[in-house]
């Protein structure tokens, strides 16, 4: 891992400013969980009062740290609360370690930061399969807790990333009843991504105040089409963790608020694009539209089987506009379809319809347009009104550079 | 397609000796479809009274030539019959050109045989949505009709490949009642391959005898565990055929017969894995044996997530034995698991066992093994007695070459 230092060319041109969000400090430590020479534990310190809500992956083989969070959330949320990420490790399949690992982790972070130990939240991204030497984490507490500051986010997206190839962050402020609220979130997250959710650590902070199980309840309602919409490799990580925290330090309760929530989704759905602009190997960023399914949930059928192809990834990585390959994909979904009566657009270019290539189609314009970096593939099935957008990048070599080197 | 010419190093030696299959002649011609200077149009001719079963793909967006095999399986058996198939142009998505193709061709090689419109069963493969040139075809039919011959399957496998890398036959003798029969059949595919089934052409013919409905019986509930348990690319072509013939040439009835039954069942895994040998880019062929699942259906869940998983096949393209994506794999499957009951063994190494790595476990002899060209990886799930047996090949920088090439 982070052998790849060549940032990808979807990388947003720089971090975003995003100003301190009150309620929440940061801080980070070079702690060689496996890593030298960078930072690889980021610590969250929540204030009293924060409702904290998460989404973790759904794998039957998630990982210890991801049971503990699931365990804990839901629970009484007055006292303040921590979240501690290390990179390198992954704590996932180790055994008895596992669960070890977490309560000594939390049992210390709960001292150190004079919290209750079930409000203490961890999470662990890296290999698979290793004991995580936490005692090398627990040795530098004091030294985080010691340097714990407001104006630290970007720091903390540092220290979480693996194979990521840039610090993924995202901000909006917006009004609540007159006053203004922060939404900042940070994300790590290159590969190994696919519902549900991603190789993916999401933290996202917010000085609003939101009542707990609403929290809860709006998170896991735009994970949908934000986390859960995107794809790199089909491949779901044993360690995805979301988690949504609202200090309330703005004194202004966002319960309820439709532009509050309506914010929360664009943080969310940045966060959720970069990870796919940092997709191993990526070149180019897809975004495939289904409209005119039977029903919503055939329409994410059919965008995930596109948006998964092999061979749509890799003829987007040759900026060749084999739309045979995407009539492939929609046919091999399982999802309802009619092949006379689809129709399939590259940009805003009508490829196919009819059952068949437009009469209009221009294999020129289109090949012109495949060579941008930015796409998007729409496909209409004719039937009903279900639609669905899912976010998807090509396939390159440099996913096979990345993943078939021994244990990267 | 075509373009590479280098023969896969999983190839068998040499195709293997086939002697005539009474009942059934071969010829081949250079029709020019789409390629220059190779032959890419193969015309099979059956005797009065052959059997004829076949499975297809359920494709959404299957081609013209399958809907129309599709409709004429199970009807009446006692003429001649005769298969038509050309490499090149798959005939799939062009609107009611394909049709039309289907059509002309199956009108023309039944007056050329005198043979009924309703026994002639075409098939194309290539490219999609491009028109198919039948009257080159058509052209051609009395050339082959003069051609053709008992001993010319080997030249009928090479007709139909298209980025294969060699030509795909399988041959073996069962004694029925006392009596010798033949079963010999050809494939092609080498991408696009999945379930259900895989880009993939497969024709076998014997001269048993076996009556018609019980022949479709039988072939179907074979597929299962050979084409339908293979994979290159988890991508299901538009066109996959297979189709068995039974003249009945040796005299002898082998319906419901079990020696027979295993026989083509051995022919079918031949050829299948064959054709995962000639996976695009592959370097190792890779049997995945799942047990212990709750049930059969839940282990070709688990075996068919490990055998499409971009991460798993990356790893093994480098031969490392990362197991920690073994454990992912299955834990996204959507089918049960429990973390620390599995187990799992590359070869006869334990590599995991009880949630984490077997104390036993040698991580160079594992390096050791990955270095083969035929891999076995088992996972056993330590719930039920439900098994499933998947064959897949690793993923490596030559299906992107294969693939991200403009319209390969």
């Amino acid at each position: 891992m982070a052998k790849i230092t060549k940032v990808s060319p979807l990388a947003p041109a720089a971090f975003p400013d995003i100003p301190p969000i009150g309620g929440v400090e940061f801080a980070v430590v070079q702690a060689g969980v496996r890593y030298a020479g960078r930072t690889d534990v980021m610590l969250a310190r929540l204030a009293p009062g924060t409702a904290v809500a998460g989404v973790f992956t759904r794998s039957a083989t998630r990982s210890a740290p991801v049971r503990d969070c699931q365990a804990k959330l839901g629970g009484d949320a007055t006292g303040a609360a921590a979240i501690l990420v290390n990179a390198g490790n992954s704590n996932a399949f180790t055994g008895h370690f596992g669960q070890t690992s977490v309560a000594e982790i939390t049992a210390a972070v709960a001292e150190c930061l004079e919290v209750a130990p079930e409000r203490v939240f961890t999470a662990s991204t890296g290999v698979i399969g290793e004991p995580l030497p936490h005692d090398r984490i627990v040795a530098r507490l004091a030294d985080l807790r010691d340097t714990l500051a407001s104006d630290a986010i970007r720091a903390a997206a540092g220290a979480i990333m693996t194979t990521d190839t840039f610090a993924k962050g995202a901000f909006v402020s917006v009004d609540v009843d007159g006053t203004p609220v922060r939404i900042a979130g940070i994300a790590k997250g290159s590969g190994m991504i696919a519902p549900d959710m991603a190789t993916m650590l999401v933290y996202i902070f917010t000085d609003a105040r939101v009542e707990q199980t609403a929290l809860q309840t709006l998170v896991s309602n735009l994970t949908g089409p934000t986390f859960n919409a995107i794809t790199v490799d089909s491949d779901t990580s044993t360690s995805d963790s979301l988690m949504v925290c609202a200090t309330g330090a703005a004194g202004v309760d966002a319960t309820g608020d439709r532009g509050f929530a309506d914010a929360l989704h664009h943080v969310m759905h940045d966060l959720a694009l970069q990870v796919v602009r940092d997709g191993e190997g990526a070149t180019k960023l897809v975004e495939i539209r289904v409209t005119g399914a039977r029903n919503d949930s055939d329409a994410r059928v059919h965008a995930m089987a596109i948006a998964n192809s092999p061979l749509v990834k890799t003829a987007i990585a040759g900026e060749d506009p084999n739309w045979g390959r995407i009539v492939m994909a929609i046919g091999k979904s399982g999802a309802e379809a009619d092949r006379d009566l689809l129709s399939i657009r590259f940009g805003t270019i009508l490829v196919a319809e009819n059952g068949w290539v437009s009469p209009d189609y221009s294999e020129a314009d289109a090949a012109a347009y495949m060579k941008g970096d930015t796409l998007t593939i729409s496909v209409d099935l004719g039937l009903e009104t279900g639609a669905f957008t899912a976010w998807t990048c090509d396939l390159t070599h440099g996913y096979i550079d990345i993943n078939a080197d021994y244990r990267s």
